[in-house]
């Protein structure tokens, strides 16, 4: 029987395992297989190479590596398996200072070992760092006496800081998915470009969620997908996961949306995005820029799905964003049987581009919806 | 040492040698390799597994290989190789006009043989017919006295014909490039999209007739090349053949363009184009219309090379173009590693699209430049 994605979680914790559970996205769009982690080793390497991916996803699952590896720590420190073990700490006339002290020279250690995985993913140093200050929270808070319910009482703070992040992604994916379901309707017709999936956060996804929660709901959307060159996100990652879970779903070129947008073929189109800034321009995946002045001739209604973490007040316009240049490969041979490009080819390989807040009708954030002068109205919905 | 485009060509009659030469397009982008076709099979499995297309050349293949083909059977007659011949004639009472009947009879399946290696190309079986009539035309017009001297005629007829198919796509497409050169001057940027070039025709290209007469010229363009997705005409051949000239060629997703029009890098847009109709509208490769939508935004001039051929009067607006739906495996498959989608997915794949006339800058054909109205400007160019 074919398996459904809504039977999955990208990621999730296995505590009783002590291990971390990822859909291998290696494996798509073959089959789903759950991969569990157990060792940082095990981590860092389904990171980098894109076991795991989506920024909400690696966050989460550093945030979990840290846990884990905070409770491996504090084992090692009560189980005297290491110098510097409470029993041994006695004996050698360590303080529980020295103990402590130890418990986060060897977290930050592990704190460092997980960032490197993919050293430019904002959302996994962003999540690494915060769980790492739940820890010093927890034992800046602690009352007790006794090293071990110390170790302990900082252990849960970590795993309650990763349970928080884990927690808020499904939440504010869902609160994202809710609102655009109200700009939309049953039997609507919704395109997407890249993967602003159930695969890159745990549930629901960003520009997806008002898909599967109207799913959850009855309704039937027919679904386009770009396929999203060069690295083929939306044919490999979007059409796979929702199809998967049972949606009417078709595959596109990237260059074929304006053609379905005169046909009368689309109802409105969900995007997700990497930043937004100030006045509402738009960096997301590249291609995003070209559907929305498609989107603009057709008259289709273009959203951006944008959790308010990635709206960011201090660039004032697209202009500030830099667009990162990626690896020419990515385009002349990576995916393909045999090099489909002339050798030493200039290749022009941004990873995104950055639509004007003209082109975009509404960006929707767990907070609410915000429609033109986006200066104004984000900052409304950002301050509540 | 690399080898350079401009020293082939794309299609020739090697008289002597009783040969097509081609470039094996099956070869590219990896190299340059002559393929010399002797035979109606080897002519007809060229065709069809795609060593020689593009329209004209497509064309231009037939009408000489029904050349070959008419040499052979005259050939034959007058060489008493096979029953029917004229030997075996006139010792079984054979008239000069039951020859000239069966040289007809095997002609014609010649042309039907060839005809139905690419079956749905329209150049094919127009040069095929030209080709045929100008067979027919030289008996009716032949006035000697001998048999021998009649095949000779109607093979010479056959000759001239499809040579001057060959001659006059040469000097429409050099044509177009030198109205089209009026238009840009040097150093510019200029986009295309997928292969409206030399390897399309016979030397030029329609698209790339303006960035080869530039290059002859001195002009250093920096010309951009859309990947054209599904079959990546772009990168496989047109950023191919370009940078083997010699030019300033950097390869980019179809996703890619408006990105690059944003950040200035685009002077203007050359396209070529399937079939126009009387307003202007054009039906070309899938994504074209995408382009020139994005162009408009960004007041970037959008031309459209057509061969007067192409201008179908008959067709009032682009609503009366059919669009041809292409096999899945395309875009899902064939020229991936691995499958890169999901099995048993619905996909979108128009082989063109139509841009509205309202985008186009200017229709290039040989005849001259036509802007809006393109009603009245397209048939006045036609009138000359």
């Amino acid at each position: 029987m074919k398996k459904n994605i809504l039977d999955y979680e990208t990621v999730r914790l296995n505590d009783e395992h002590d291990c971390i559970e990822i859909i291998d996205q290696t494996r798509l769009p073959d089959d789903i297989k759950i991969l569990k982690l157990s060792t940082q080793e095990d981590i860092r390497d389904a990171i980098s190479r894109l076991a795991v991916r989506g920024a909400p996803a690696i966050g989460i699952t550093g945030a979990f590596a840290l846990y884990l590896a905070s409770k491996e720590i504090s084992y090692s420190r009560t189980h005297n398996e290491v110098p510097g073990s409470m029993e041994v700490a006695n004996d050698e006339g360590y303080s529980d200072e020295d103990i402590i002290k130890e418990f986060f020279l060897q977290l930050s250690d592990a704190r460092e070992y997980i960032n490197l995985s993919r050293p430019t993913a904002v959302d996994l140093s962003w999540a690494l760092n915060r769980t790492y200050e739940a820890a010093v929270k927890a034992n800046d808070n602690f009352t007790g006496d006794y090293i071990g319910d110390r170790l302990d009482y900082i252990v849960n703070g970590i795993k309650e800081a990763a349970c928080a992040i884990y927690d808020n992604n499904i939440e504010m994916c869902r609160k994202i998915g809710e609102h655009a379901l109200t700009l939309v309707k049953d039997g609507d017709s919704l395109l997407t470009h890249c993967n602003a999936g159930k695969l890159a956060t745990v549930k629901y996804g960003t520009a997806t969620s008002v898909m599967y929660l109207g799913k959850e709901k009855g309704y039937n959307f027919k679904i386009y997908c770009d396929e999203t060159r060069p690295l083929l996100q939306g044919s490999r990652l979007t059409a796979f996961e929702l199809s998967s879970a049972g949606m009417d779903v078709t595959l596109a070129c990237d260059n074929m949306s304006a053609s379905l947008m005169k046909d009368g073929k689309i109802d409105a189109v969900f995007v997700g995005c990497d930043r937004v800034a100030a006045n509402g321009d738009t960096a997301n995946k590249i291609g995003t820029l070209l559907l929305a002045i498609a989107a603009k001739r057709y008259n289709i209604p273009f959203y951006v799905c944008a959790p308010s973490s990635t709206i960011d007040f201090a660039s004032e316009t697209g202009n500030d964003i830099v667009i990162e240049q990626r690896d020419i490969e990515e385009v002349t041979s990576m995916w393909f049987k045999k090099p489909m490009a002339p050798e030493d080819i200039n290749v022009y390989n941004p990873a995104f581009d950055v639509t004007d807040a003209d082109l975009i009708t509404a960006i929707i954030t767990e907070n609410g919806i915000a429609y033109a002068p986006f200066e104004e109205n984000l900052k409304k919905l950002a301050e509540g």
